[in-house]
């Protein structure tokens, strides 16, 4: 017992919470102390959420964000709007707590850049120089020593995942990247909602945010820091009517001519190690539901012409794109083998 | 252009209203005069909704409710929340405008019960003797002069039609009817609710209502009118991940032994004259989408035993459960001819 | 009477085909002589779709493919697999019927192009160059007095649509255009098929067709014949859990700096005097449900940068690409007015 | 390592074998050495079923099915159509491995019965009386030793479960059960069928098996062995658009009048030291989603009037109706925890 984290989970009653608490009820060095919502504040988490029902869950209780009370946890989760966690990270941190925002406070570099596009102040952008962007893959090293990690978002997540190798390697054109992703409805939280109820987005599809998605200036920066230079990119994304899941499909020219089975090394080397990148076969086309509640990221190439590639990436949204890669990113902090309560693979149907 | 039934539509935003918007398009003698939504009030129809883009409707503005410019029309449907239609309902009625009220205000004679199950008092009980409830199959001769038509709810048109035969011939017993009901998301109507949003009713299934949905005085009060005696019934709603569509699954005990061809030949009988209800044939199952965008209601019959009969009945909770079934009174009610702007069959996929 | 057109379909019992039906019910000018289906022959349309249950309907009776019978019809569709059409078209052409093939026979003016895509010998390769391809608002004229057309698939429809004001004006590079499409379900066809079955395409989404799917050639074929110029361009379709609706997310580069509001004019110039083509409002998104169940096409464009070019545009696939397209056809070929029985708008929810 | 289980499951292709398969790769004491499918022989797990990543199940390779290697298991699973286990057993059963069937072969104890309602003969009615009719919580006992168990459908499982504590306590008229049961569309097995392409089932739902479903006989054999008396009850399944999930909603006559405190009582000691049944607190209704992937069974109870209750419980039809009750089942033939491999709770969304 003394030697699991202690956790509280700021904003546990969205979608991204309850994935988180899920997770972590299963998980063996793990011991969730608070989770905190301001609408179901004093009701039983499986009072609410009847799937909550083992003995574990039946005592814990909702409670209003609390900071006396966060500041006895090892680590806080913020499943949190933008604009929660930087006006509390401070004194958390201050308390010797470490924190891992879920929400956006921390992603983006560029205070007056954030502003621009969360249309809000940015009242803590000192805090910016010390957070860590947990892209696992990417910033393993910097994450296991962090105090404060800034959990990327979903788009981010499984754009960067399926660049990583081309942009390392210099393969591919910088400038020219198109990104047509297609996202299940979680995405967008949840909450009373006209745009997402039912009758709006069952049995149909369109792309949105296209005059300039939130996650443009957070995928930019990924894949320049990635690539160590500039990158531009097309990013469109789509909603889907279905619950969870991402699929990036990401159009890219080659530098030089290159066979698929280049290419296919490439991703392999690259993603080898990874206990949840996974580079499926030649021919193998990725599907969303096959990486549906695992924090696995699947990625398929294909040769479209000498010049074009194509890559489709696939991760649960609420998985590898939010609570499965906290997880990941908490198990690297406090020293835990970086799959524990992590095993689940996706399920069908 | 004279000889049209000038129309107002108060709550025009909803799922009832734009359904009734769509009808009334459509419809060689109406001419939609008003649309009112506090909402949208200011928009044009085809901005919000892009399938209206047709020439007509692109000229027609969402206005605020105005008693003033509804007075210049012949007939105001309210497509609104209870509660709505009763504060408006008088002044109208005065200056010669028949309306049809396609909420619940009016639909229980005892405002008594009313205010209980409703939780709101009636402020207009006057008005109740004068309102026909606007069951076409039951009232078609009082609603061909009536001012006022209270429009029956969903589950207790298709209840009400699927034991019509029934009650009329005497055959079942009165006070053990179980209907088990099953409804499509927008039933619940269009708005911000995080109880319809997509992620909450998505593949799952689920009772509710059960320890007293509103439906079930309104079923009682009809069906005990259409036996002219006492009737009781156990009505369970279930709420269905699908956006349209009703059926309701109802057991009753036959009084005597009856032979399937005996209790058929009674349905036929009793809707052969009608345009809207079709008996199906034997062995055939109603299934909700061969009655999707229609105003049809279908019927299949089953014994289960020498003294239990099955009856499933579909409708589309949307058209005879609402707008279509208000639009063939206001043909009633005008003299047209009484299937005019419903001739819809329903659509598959 | 003896002005209606009489109808012949065959492979009526699969989604086009139903669609067919339901269209050419409610037409005026029409009269269904024979529809055809191995499987169901010998059974009444109503019996097996309980939605066809009016007087009409139940009297027809889905019969096996007979040249002699089809032999009485003005006007013959095929609703097919490919393959079917081309058999049969030779004798009922030498016989006066006019043929609108559905399936993919006559599309493809190479027919060795065709042999590779389809995978089966072309046994008509004669009749391609008398065969017209049926996209209306590129070939109107010719479409006037042929005898066979060749109506469009459904992602060529609306890719073809999205590019022709941009491919006419010459605004755009030729070379590097990308479509990442999504269709619904349905256009897969319907048939005892695993990889359609509703728990292998619920909650889940893919890229499918990756190495060349059949539509490629026929869109290459339809671009470059619209810009008078050889067009090259990436299609990518994807599979949505959805049953109806085509979404295509098009990216092009343009040659020269254009502003929004210019290439808005090109498009309204382009479509002003087209019914079933709506350019919409700045700022405008398409979502495949505001075109749902009707012949629409509607398309919104953005700019992303001074170069690249957003162009989104959105069909029913069973409608504008398929049946409702092929009625438009016939309406044009039997100089009936173009609209005539396609009136419906897009219905939500 | 020699303490794991060894198993065989025949028939892993469909729904039920592939959450076999997935709950025994994760289960610390089973060890899954031969999986069968006449259709996907030869080909890996994880080629098929790209979710299965896993190192260990990459190796996993399907083989037909063959008595020879199946000996070498220690419990061999059928996930099989009715008429394949039967022709298997015998064999197997004599060379020691002991068999959980999931199809239907011996869960009717008269196969005359059986083969009126399976239409097949029984060509194993000596094997009948060795079976134990799986139903965990009623039959613990006679499964310790059990070599042959039948493991109960879905629906007589739900059901089952919602009746027990009633007809144990002789609560309820034995002869006025009804069951109007609701089912996702996994049920229907996993292959082409017409009847279950999603354009088929989507945004629709319906009765089915209403002149007699496969299910009744069984569930009528089991109530009648809980009650130890006749038991009748009439059942009414429907198709629900979903994959998975059950609700049954069952409205029973009490024979004295009993307040709710008592029956919930009555249901809680029932169930208070089983892992997998809860009973939902006052108030709370089940919904499928609180118990997918899980193997929990969730009960509410309502009292309608002084006679009448009504009873809602779920469960997940591949899990706790098949799969997961087939482990807990096999945990306890193996004297291993119960709950063993089986600690998933529900997930939303």
């Amino acid at each position: 017992m003394s030697s699991k984290v202690k956790i509280g989970i700021v904003g546990a009653a969205g979608w991204v919470g309850i994935e988180l608490i899920k997770i972590l009820l299963n998980h063996p060095n793990a011991s969730i102390k608070v989770i905190t919502s301001r609408d179901l504040y004093g009701k039983t988490l499986s009072g609410v959420f009847a799937n909550f029902n083992t003995q574990a869950a039946q005592k814990i209780l909702f409670t209003k964000p609390n900071t006396k009370e966060l500041l006895t946890c090892d680590l806080v989760f913020f499943a949190t709007p933008h604009g929660v966690a930087m006006n509390m990270a401070g004194e958390l941190l201050k308390g010797g707590v470490r924190i891992i925002d879920l929400g956006a406070d921390f992603r983006i570099k560029d205070s007056v850049l954030w502003q621009k596009y969360y249309n809000m102040e940015h009242t803590k952008p000192q805090l910016l120089t010390q957070a860590v962007y947990g892209l696992t893959e990417h910033n393993r090293q910097t994450i296991k020593s962090a105090n404060l990690i800034a959990n990327p978002g979903c788009y981010p997540t499984v754009v960067s995942l399926a660049l990583k190798p081309l942009l390392n390697a210099n393969y591919i054109n910088k400038q020219t990247i198109i990104a047509d992703c297609k996202s299940g409805v979680s995405g967008a939280g949840r909450g009373a909602n006209l745009a997402t109820s039912f009758c709006e987005v069952n049995e149909t599809t369109k792309a949105y945010g296209v005059s300039g998605h939130r996650h443009l200036p957070e995928i930019t920066q990924t894949l320049s820091d990635i690539a160590d230079d500039d990158v531009k990119i097309v990013f469109i994304p789509h909603l889907i009517p279905m619950a969870r899941g991402m699929l990036a499909t990401i159009y890219v020219d080659l530098i030089a001519d290159k066979n698929i089975a280049d290419i296919r090394k490439l991703f392999i080397n690259c993603y080898q190690n990874e206990p949840f990148v996974q580079v499926l076969a030649d021919g193998q086309i990725p599907e969303t539901r096959f990486v549906k509640y695992s924090n696995n990221c699947q990625i398929g190439i294909q040769l479209l012409d000498n010049k074009k590639l194509l890559i489709l990436a696939t991760i649960d949204n609420l998985v590898k794109g939010a609570s499965g890669q906290a997880v990941q990113n908490m198990n690297i902090m406090f020293d835990l083998p970086e799959t524990q309560g992590l095993a689940d693979i996706g399920v069908i149907p």
